[in-house]
C-alpha cells in the first residue's frame, strides 16, 4: 500500500515536471480520484495543483479536490483566478462546497460565496444554516423532480439534459402541480417502462421522507430499514427542499458507529482519523473524562474511607476488592453497551423497555448464579495453592475482638463472601445499565454519552456497598465479630 | 410507533379476513413491505400467508418473504405447493434464498434447492459453499456484464429486457472477448451518452474490484473510500464471479461496527437484535468474558496479597487502589479504542506504527502530567475536608517500626504517591494500548477481541507495581520506613 502509493506519487510528479499532460491525463482516467489526492497529501506547492487543474478535465477534477485536504483546498482556492474559481464551483456539488467552506476562514469563504453562481450561493448559504448532524446539513440540493402528468419518453429527455447537475439521477422525484411529493421512481423502472406511460401511473407510493431537523441518525436507519438509493427531505409544510443519497450515508453510519464506540470507550467524538488530530485535540478528548472518572468516584473513595477498619481487621477483603469492582464493572459494561447500540440502530419500539427488563432479569439471574459458582471455586483454588496467603486470625482493631480460624475457615469466609456479594452485584448491575440508557433517551440525552461514565461510577458504588455491608451484616457477625464500623 | 404497527396489523389481517383483494393490493402498493412484515411479526398462521402470496404481485411478495422471520419463511415453504414455491424462488435473488437457506432445516433446504431452476441453483450452491464474511459470501451472481463492441443502443436494450433479473443495472461491468474485466459503466453515463457510441469508448477504467475471499469488511472500506454503487468480484483468475451492491454494504458496515463494539466492551459478536437474541445466549455471550477476565486478574491479586503488609501498615492505600486501577484502566481502553477502530476503518499504512507511538507518546505525556497535577490537589482536597480519614500514624507491622506524622505530612504523603503512580501509569498503559492492536494485526487476530482483556489485565498490572514499588522504593525508604515485603 505504502509502496504503491510512492510509485504513484512518483509518476504524477514527474508528469507534471515534464509538461507531460497525456501522461496526466490518463492518470486521471484510470486511477480512482481519491488515490490520486492521497499520495500527494504532502505536496503543498500551488504550482502543482494548478497545472493539475489546467490539464485535465473538470469531469475528473472537480471530484479530485474535494478530496484534497483543508490546507491544499486552501491554497488552491488562494492561488486560482475568480475564472479557475468559478470553473470549480460550477462543476461542484453544493454539499461539496460546504464541507470545503466549513474548514476555511473567512476572507476565503466570502471569495468563494461571491465567486458562486446566484443558484448555487442560494444552496450553499442555506446549507450553512441547517445545524449539524441533522438532514439538512447532510442533503443535497441538486435532485430530479418532474410533475406526474409528464411521459416516460419527456422524463428521459429532462434527465439527458439535466442529470448531469443532479446529485443522482437513480431516484426521479414526482411531484402533483401544487409541488406536493406524490412518489417516487427509480431510473431502471423508467428504462422498463413503456414510452408513452405517464410518471404518476408508474411512481412508487411506497415512499419514505424524512424531516430537515431529523437526526442523521435516524435518517441512516431508515436507509437501512427500507434499502433505500436516495431519500426526499421535506420541511415542515411537507414540500420537497432536498435529498440524502446511499453514498453519504455510508458515511454517516460509520461516523455514528465511531462516535458510540468512542463515547462507550470515554472518548470525546472522534471526528477526524487518529493520525489527522492534533496531540492537543488527543488530549482534550481523553484527559477531562479520566478527571471526571475520578471525581465521579469520590463515592466510591468514600466508601472504601468509611470501612478502612473493616480491612484493617481482615486484609483479605482489601485484596479481592479490585476483582469485585472490575466485574461488577464488566457486566454493567456489557449491558450498557448492548442497549445503547440496540438504540443507535432503533431496534426497539415504545413498550419495548419492560421486555427488556424482564430479558435482563432472567440474564442476569443465570450469569450471577454461575459467576458465583465460579468465584467461590476459583477463591479457593488461589487461597489453597499460596496465590493468596491467608492468616488464621481475624480481629476488630477497635474493640481488640479477635476470632482464631483455621486456614480452611479463612478460606470457606473469603470465598462466600465474595461469592455472594458478585451474585448481588451481578443482578444490580445489570439491572441498573439496562435501565440507564432508556432513561438517558427519555430526558434526551446521549446514551451512549451518558452510561459510560455512570454505569462505571454506579456499579461501583454497589458493589462496594455490597461488600461490605454483607461482611458487616451477614459475615462478620456470624463469627461473632458485629461491630465493624 | 407501536400504534401504528398495530393499526397497520389490524389494516391488513382484516383485509384477509373480508378476503378484500383490492385493498389488500393497495396496502402492498403503498406501505413498504418491512414495514408489513413487522406488524406481522408474531402471525404464525399459514393461511394468512398463504392468501397474500395469492393475491399480492409477485413483484411485492418476493421482497417481503426476506423481511419475514425465519419460522414464517418455513412455514410458508412447507404450506407452499411446488409450483408456488418455484415462482416465489424466480422472483428471488439467489443472496436472498441463501441468507434464507442459512436458517432452515436439512429438509427445507433440500425441497428448496430442487425447486430452484438449474441456474439459479448452481448460484445458491456456488453462494453457500464461500466462507463467512469474506466478499464471495455477500456477494450477488446476478449482474449485467456485456462486451466492449455494443454499442450504447444495444446495451440499452439489454437492459430493458435482461435488467429485471439483475440485481442492479446501475453499474454495467464491460468485458473483452476473453471475459476479462476491462471497465465499468453507470447507468446514468449509457442515458447521457450518444446512441452509437461504443461501450469500451465511454467507460470507466478506473474501477477497483475484490476478490472472493477478501473480508467484508476490507470491501466496505472500499466503496466508503471510492463513493461507489456496485463492485466486481473476480476470483484468483481475475474473472468476474459476482457483484456486491451498496445496499449490502449499508448492512456489513452497521454489522462490522457492532462487532468492534461488543469486542471492545468484553461481549462476544452481537449478530441478532438484542430482543430477539435468547437469554442462553446472551449468557453466553457475556459470562465466559467475565470469567475470563476474573482469571487473567490473578496477576494483580497475587501482586495485592504480596503487598498486604504494606497496606495493614498504611491503610490508605488500600483506599486508593480503585482510583488508580480504574484510571489506568481508563486510559489504557481510550488508547485502545482509538487504534482498533482506526484499524477497521483502515486508516494506516505500513510504517505508520512509528508515528502512532510517537504521537501517544506526546499525547500520554501531556495527560500524564495534567492528571498527576489533578490529582495531587484532588487528594489534598478529600483529605482536607474528612471524605477520606487520615490517621497520622504508618506502622511496619512486621518490624514494629512506625514514624509519627502531622496530618499535612500524611496528606503530602499519599496526595504524592497517587500523583506519581499516576503518572507512570498513564504513559506506561497508553504505550502499552497503542502497540497491542497492531500486533494482534501482525498475528491475525481480531485487534478488537484481543485488545479488550488484554488491555484491562496488563494495565492493572501496570497500576499496582507502579503504586507499590513507589511506595516501598521511594515513598517508604524516605520515611525511614525500609522494609515493606
Amino acid at each position: 500500500m505504502e509502496e504503491e502509493k510512492e510509485v504513484l506519487k512518483e509518476r504524477v510528479l514527474n508528469a507534471i515536471k515534464n509538461r507531460n499532460a497525456s501522461e496526466l491525463r490518463e492518470i486521471f482516467e484510470t486511477i480512482p480520484n481519491i488515490d490520486i489526492a492521497e499520495c500527494l497529501d504532502e505536496v503543498d506547492d500551488a504550482a502543482v495543483f494548478l497545472y493539475i487543474f489546467r490539464t485535465v478535465s473538470s469531469e475528473y477534477t472537480s471530484d479530485f479536490f474535494a478530496e484534497l485536504t483543508a490546507d491544499q483546498q486552501e491554497l488552491i482556492i488562494n492561488a486560482f483566478t475568480d475564472k479557475q474559481l468559478i470553473e470549480l464551483l460550477e462543476n461542484s456539488f453544493a454539499d461539496d462546497i460546504v464541507d470545503t467552506l466549513e474548514e476555511m476562514p473567512a476572507n476565503v469563504v466570502n471569495r468563494v460565496l461571491k465567486a458562486c453562481p446566484a443558484d448555487l450561493r442560494k444552496d450553499v448559504n442555506n446549507l450553512l444554516n441547517y445545524k449539524e448532524n441533522t438532514a439538512g446539513s447532510v442533503m443535497t440540493t441538486e435532485y430530479l423532480d418532474m410533475k406526474d402528468t409528464l411521459s416516460v419518453k419527456e422524463a428521459l429527455k429532462i434527465i439527458r439534459t439535466r442529470g448531469k447537475d443532479a446529485e443522482t439521477v437513480y431516484t426521479i422525484f414526482v411531484r402533483d402541480s401544487k409541488r406536493n411529493l406524490k412518489g417516487t421512481i427509480n431510473l431502471d423502472d423508467l428504462i422498463f417502462a413503456d414510452e408513452d406511460e405517464k410518471l404518476g401511473d408508474i411512481m412508487d407510493l411506497d415512499f419514505v421522507t424524512c424531516n430537515v431537523n431529523d437526526d442523521q441518525e435516524e435518517v441512516a436507519n431508515m436507509f437501512k430499514r427500507y434499502d433505500l438509493n436516495a431519500m426526499a427531505v421535506v420541511n415542515n409544510e411537507n414540500k420537497i427542499v432536498g435529498i440524502i443519497t446511499i453514498d453519504d450515508v455510508v458515511d454517516i453510519i460509520a461516523e455514528e458507529a465511531t462516535e458510540d464506540i468512542a463515547h462507550l470507550n470515554q472518548i470525546s467524538t472522534m471526528d477526524e482519523p487518529y493520525l489527522k488530530t492534533p496531540v492537543f485535540k488527543l488530549v482534550l478528548k481523553c484527559a477531562p473524562w479520566i478527571i471526571a472518572l475520578m471525581i465521579l468516584q469520590v463515592f466510591s473513595t468514600l466508601i472504601l474511607s468509611r470501612f478502612e477498619s473493616a480491612i484493617m481487621s481482615f486484609a483479605l477483603l482489601s485484596v479481592f476488592t479490585p476483582l469485585i469492582m472490575d466485574a461488577g464493572g464488566n457486566a454493567g459494561g456489557q449491558t450498557t453497551t448492548m442497549i445503547v447500540r440496540a438504540i443507535s440502530l432503533d431496534e426497539f419500539d415504545r413498550g419495548d423497555f419492560k421486555r427488556v427488563i424482564w430479558k435482563e432479569l432472567r440474564v442476569a439471574f443465570c450469569i450471577a448464579t454461575l459467576i458465583a459458582v465460579f468465584v467461590f471455586g476459583w477463591i479457593m483454588f488461589e487461597t489453597t495453592v499460596g496465590i493468596v496467603n491467608v492468616k488464621d486470625t481475624i480481629k476488630d482493631v477497635s474493640t481488640n475482638l479477635h476470632v482464631e480460624l483455621s486456614s480452611i475457615q479463612v478460606q470457606l469466609i473469603i470465598s462466600g463472601l465474595v461469592a455472594s456479594t458478585l451474585f448481588v452485584t451481578m443482578i444490580a448491575s445489570r439491572l441498573f445499565a439496562c435501565t440507564l440508557p432508556f432513561f438517558a433517551k427519555k430526558i434526551k440525552l446521549d446514551p451512549a454519552v451518558m452510561c459510560g461514565p455512570l454505569t462505571t461510577t454506579v456499579v461501583d458504588v454497589i458493589s462496594l456497598l455490597a461488600y461490605f455491608f454483607l461482611w458487616k451484616f451477614v459475615f462478620a457477625p456470624a463469627l461473632g465479630l458485629g461491630a465493624f464500623f
